[in-house]
């Protein structure tokens, strides 16, 4: 692995013959040389034992091979496994990744657009959802954003609607005496927002007794149990005695829940149902393991950096095709029965 | 935030009428020039609206800015909080992160760090532990690794024989019949294996009845909760009645034998003591919250990267000094005291 000296263009011209402007076309348009002086210039790169400067390559012919990736943070399990997952897809398509975290500071995260920009990436990947896509969409460069507002960018989600159903036809199969659903304050425009419409459709379609709870949980653990716990305080009051089905909007604050009613009984009482969203490890490792809504992640990432390589083939070719319309690709979730449902 | 047509140094050379070698020496060796033609060349560069192509200037001065990560996985928190605080070093240090995912498949990871050369990163930042740290010191740039073998590179590494003492001194302070540690088969040569060497020394100097129980648990869930069930029921058996304090690598292990606890037993049993290592989230959102060794990640992550930017510095004065000897750095670990053990 030691860095040998380089071997230069002009090295592997004077070993054969050719003109530096030759070996210049073997890298970067090997089809315009013959398959025999292809052949030549190959044999003698291994003789020399030449070590491809990328760099030079990128000047030359303007391909990076880099994605840029700026995602809110690493603490969130969704945010990390998603970034793991696309991470692995350099396997497959072989794009390298430059990553930023955005923290939710709106000026930081144009400066590391700016950034990454000035370094030719050839895509972003955004899940971060400070800046609007109508922002996005003139960088310049093709985009792809994952599970946040993507009007004018193309984007890979998971069926939210589709969640927002199984999660409640689950409840309802269970005769509750009231439906909740707890999430924070969502816009309709996210695409999250389609689990709180499919929360609704069926409670409508089906006539059951239900009721959404709003709440800013923050963004600490002491502030969502204080805020859950809040919660919980309030429906031991109004539904004592009554069966609660309980829809909470991920894994983490249906366990912190969970959690609470653990350390007031001792055990999940008979009266609560529990189901979150996501499937982060949290849910199976709870110490009574929780039915949850599974976000494919593995999918997601793959098809959202197959969707940028595609976008950014077409931009290499000669006449590229701009796109009509941003294309939008939903994932289908996978409903997972455990403990906290099926009692 | 659209990409405008780019200016070139020819463009720059004519506006100003200053030459193009004047230019490249205002971006690569401005103090060659006088103030007062720095000044002209700044003014035109704004009046031009110049996008700095730094591609452009890789290629001329050789400086990527670049650091390259290897890291085993994002699932572990561990390695995902690491990550995170690494990343955000490039409001201090500026350097941009290339990151790859070993997987523990030694192959790939050679190819990552060939792949990582070739687009001339200036450092190496590694936490995987696949390649010996001989090889690693070949690769021709400067590395900085995180917990893991490193004797001929230099490393940032938790003072895991002070988190093994601190543990194993709390756990004494409350007349435990036995001190038991809980761990993976750890060779010397890893950094933590200091925790092993913790506990053993604590419980000579201390005469306290100990043991040390060895197993290899496992990548899943389901594995780990199997293995630590066994634990568990042998420890019911041998240590029946008795008061037992229990030191365990890592807060997941720590979590999921608190769990096994209080599913036998509804709540956690006066005769078990548990303290994890790490100060994971799982670690304050268990159950009831679990004592632990914090490590400072925030600190280890601001102490590697800016170990590698000194070494990278280095590397680019005019003579270079070479390391005699790889610099290690340790950092203190935080003893956190939470119900698991204050009862």
């Amino acid at each position: 692995m030691r860095q040998k000296k380089n071997v230069t263009f002009d090295d592997i011209a004077k070993y054969t013959g050719f003109s530096k402007t030759t070996i210049s076309r073997y890298f970067n348009n090997p089809d315009s040389l013959t398959l025999e002086n292809q052949e030549i210039i190959s044999k003698a790169l291994s003789d020399l034992d030449y070590k491809e400067n990328k760099v030079a390559r990128i000047l030359a012919n303007g391909k990076t091979e880099f994605i840029g990736i700026i995602i809110p943070n690493l603490m969130n399990h969704y945010y990390s496994e998603m970034l793991n997952q696309i991470l692995l897809t350099y396997e497959q398509f072989g794009y390298k990744f430059l990553v930023f975290i955005g923290n939710e500071h709106e000026a930081s995260e144009r400066q590391y657009i700016q950034e990454l920009l000035a370094y030719h990436i050839e895509g972003l990947i955004i899940l971060s959802f400070t800046i609007p896509s109508r922002e996005l969409a003139d960088s310049g460069i093709p985009v792809v954003t994952i599970e946040r507002e993507d009007q004018y960018v193309c984007s890979v989600n998971t069926d939210n609607y589709m969640g927002g159903v199984q999660a409640t036809s689950l409840l309802a199969t269970h005769n509750c005496d009231i439906l909740i659903h707890i999430n924070s304050p969502t816009p309709p425009e996210i695409p999250s927002y389609g689990r709180i419409r499919g929360f609704l459709d069926i409670c409508e379609e089906k006539h059951l007794n239900h009721r959404i709870i709003y709440k800013v949980f923050g963004n600490t653990y002491e502030l969502i149990e204080k805020n859950l716990r809040e919660i919980l305080e309030e429906l031991e009051i109004s539904y004592s005695g009554q069966k609660k089905g309980i829809f909470i909007s991920n894994d983490t604050h249906a366990n912190v829940f969970l959690n609470l009613l653990i350390k007031k009984y001792g055990t999940l009482p008979d009266d609560y149902l529990i189901i979150g969203f996501d499937d982060s490890p949290i849910s199976r490792e709870a110490v009574i393991p929780i039915s949850t809504v599974g976000q494919q992640i593995n999918k997601i990432a793959y098809e959202a950096v197959s969707l940028l390589v595609e976008l950014m083939n077409e931009r290499k070719k000669r006449k590229p095709v701009p796109l009509k319309e941003p294309i939008h690709k939903i994932i289908t979730p996978i409903l997972i029965r455990r403990d906290t449902t099926e009692r």
